[in-house]
């Protein structure tokens, strides 16, 4: 019977989500408008249990993942019931933005305590559960790769292996986990739709004057860890012609990456954005430049044709800088679309507060899109100034942050009032 | 009355050598060749304490001046008698050598052991006095620029500057000293000679089948600190054309430079040893990217002509990357000659150890090349294998050390036998 109940009304408290965004960014946060918090750090340790002694305090039961990933369940349905997932991410980049991720996890616990308190005003049962989440190593800064609490959650990644991985000091996840003490022992099953409300991270929404917009589609990612390996040698005497510089082989390989976007338009991204030079030293020639390769399009045909293209360019940068080469991992991850049934119900809830909703490509990796290998998963975005994101300038305001949430708020209430039946009807209307 | 005394005949103890030599190499070794010894580290305050004890324990005097430079003064002639000073570093570089510096420390204390050996036997006087030294941050690894200590010793770098210097963790040189217990308050005045025995860090001398070189002539070096000034973004939204990357500028110049030599046959080096890239994430576009450049060659015009060349590259790069950049230091060292009185003596020496002695330039700075503007200079040079430094397959084999540890122990003889009438002499001839 779908629409025939018209849900309860509901209205989420900005001031309470502002509160709750100033709160926890002095888990991190720098005076410039800063954050740094990566992730399983102290201060993403600090931001987890604040978290933890909010969903206590407000009835939501804390659940820890061997991940690491953090839950906050509220079991309004009881047991059998579907479960509607709600949440985003509280770690950062290194110098990074408050609002990348920590905005989804707020705005997940405003919008839910605020059906919660709707439904108790109505006297009205909810039709199913909710739970937040706090995923794990979203921002792949510390940790590579990115989306690993969600990937190990989906069955994507092998707990083991994701444990197991290093950061820059030697350090794994594993004793990341435990010197924080989030190795968690909770099983959470995989719910029956998740929703991430996320900043665009991109201009669109500002410049078309527009508050809201639904992620429709994703692009697909290729990811490459490059070594080329040289000889290290004393940058004064070692004549030129012998050197095997692994950093020049990395120079050429990077203009090269550059070179390649021009011939797709606006549908291919490429980026090195780190770098590891061995041993660093001024006056040594580098014996090893560990490259961290992306190529990224909403193409799958554009990402094979790139792909290929940047196996090309490796080997000619390898003859042309006289050195070798290693590729240490390979990441892939397909294009793909978001869930119609929750686009749909997010144009239902936008219409309702008298926005339309902008389809977006979501171009960055989201825990949404994790989640969407296995259940009906969307992120719907705010604009965010500039369309800056991974920066301390990084900004939304708080009108856009409570309009996101409030939005939100109403698809949650109509998935509590008509339960599952509320994406699959939407999505039965395409 | 040069050459009229004959010095009386002086052997050093190769066992004795090869046994401080083993000695020392614990302090940083692994078990692969290399040697990780930065300077002022905590393995490099524990290979000083092992020199401070050599020389108390041989009759040395131990001191130590206020940017760590130490000595063991040996004062056979009295205090007015001039003083011939030889010694290298003992700081390597990382995953480095074990011969680069450390050669020239221990060949030093062996050559004036056995020096004042043999006048003892001969019941003669010495017409100087010696003194090792072991020079701070000769590597220029961790704190740059190079030739720390040395410079502050000659007066061609300010104290209170170089004692400001930082390492990559924010350590000064002065922290540094204080850690390790070498912030010493010794006065060491200029000595009236300095001779280094170094490997020779190239394949001259094992191509063409000799035992034994001297440097006549050091290559003058340019070495700017440049960073590329980007914005830090997200690698997966950012529109390509918006992109400002601080990497990617950086790779254009890596490319011009190494393109740059092909216009100047063997006379140019250059090379970009450390690039340090922030934030490093693989998610985010590169907002900085800081080169540690140089240029070396043997020919001030040259140099010269390479710098404005570097600086047109510098602009190209930023116009085609579309990035800013601040030179954030910038280090010049012209071209000159070693001491010809040293060098005549160093073949005078070694004629008598049925050697001819190869004339070489060094290209790579030696603490000689800074004591060269303060009293008369020589480095003398034994072949390493491949001509391999900086690399944990550096290698002189225990006969070549010897070797050359038995010519300087000559030099140092005829240096006591007529005094510093020696080299002016030598110089005299040419």
């Amino acid at each position: 019977m779908p629409e025939t109940k018209a849900p309860p009304p509901v209205r989420i408290d900005p001031a309470r989500l502002q509160a709750m965004m100033e709160g926890v960014c002095v888990f991190g946060g720098g005076s410039d408008g800063a954050l740094t918090r990566l992730t399983l750090s102290r201060e993403d340790g600090q931001a987890r249990d604040w978290l933890a002694a909010w969903f206590s305090a407000h009835g939501l039961t804390p659940k820890v993942d061997a991940i690491g990933n953090q839950f906050g369940v509220l079991e309004l349905a009881g047991p059998g019931a579907p479960t509607v997932m709600v949440g985003s991410h509280l770690d950062s980049q290194p110098n990074g933005g408050r609002f990348d991720g920590t905005l989804g996890v707020l705005a997940a616990c405003e919008a839910i305590l605020s059906v919660r308190g709707a439904l108790d005003a109505a006297g009205l049962a909810s039709a199913c559960n909710f739970a937040v989440a706090n995923w794990t190593n979203e921002e792949g800064a510390r940790f590579q790769p990115s989306l690993l609490g969600s990937s190990v959650f989906t069955g994507a990644a092998e707990l083991d292996w994701a444990l197991a991985r290093r950061d820059g000091d030697g350090v794994t996840v594993a004793e990341a986990l435990s010197r924080i003490g989030y190795a968690g022992t909770d099983a959470v099953p995989v719910p029956d739709a998740f929703i991430e409300l996320h900043i665009e991270g991109g201009p669109i929404l500002e410049r078309e004057g527009l508050r809201f917009g639904a992620f429709t589609r994703y692009w697909g990612a290729t990811k490459y860890r490059l070594a080329f390996l040289g000889r290290q040698a004393h940058t004064g005497p070692t004549p030129m012609a012998e050197r095997r510089d692994a950093l020049l082989g990395a120079a050429y390989l990077i203009a090269d990456l550059k070179a390649m976007v021009a011939d797709y338009g606006l549908d291919l991204h490429t980026s090195v954005g780190r770098l590891e030079v061995r041993p660093n030293s001024p006056n040594t020639v580098p014996s090893e430049a560990v490259l961290f390769i992306e190529l990224r399009s909403g193409s799958p045909a554009i990402l094979e044709e790139a792909e290929l293209r940047l196996k090309a360019a490796i080997e000619l940068a390898c003859a042309r800088a006289e050195v070798g080469h290693e590729v240490r991992s390979i990441d892939r991850r397909a294009a793909g679309p978001m869930a119609p049934g929750l686009v749909r119900l997010a144009e239902r809830a936008g219409a309702a507060n008298g926005t339309t909703t902008r389809h977006l490509d979501t171009i960055g990796g989201h825990d949404a899109v994790s989640l969407s290998a296995v259940c009906p998963a969307v992120v719907l975005a705010v604009p965010c100034r500039g369309g800056v994101m991974h920066h301390p300038t990084e900004f939304t305001s708080p009108e856009d942050q409570a309009f996101g949430t409030q939005v939100l708020a109403d698809m949650l209430m109509i998935l509590a009032t008509d339960g599952m039946a509320a994406i699959e009807s939407e999505g039965g209307r395409s």
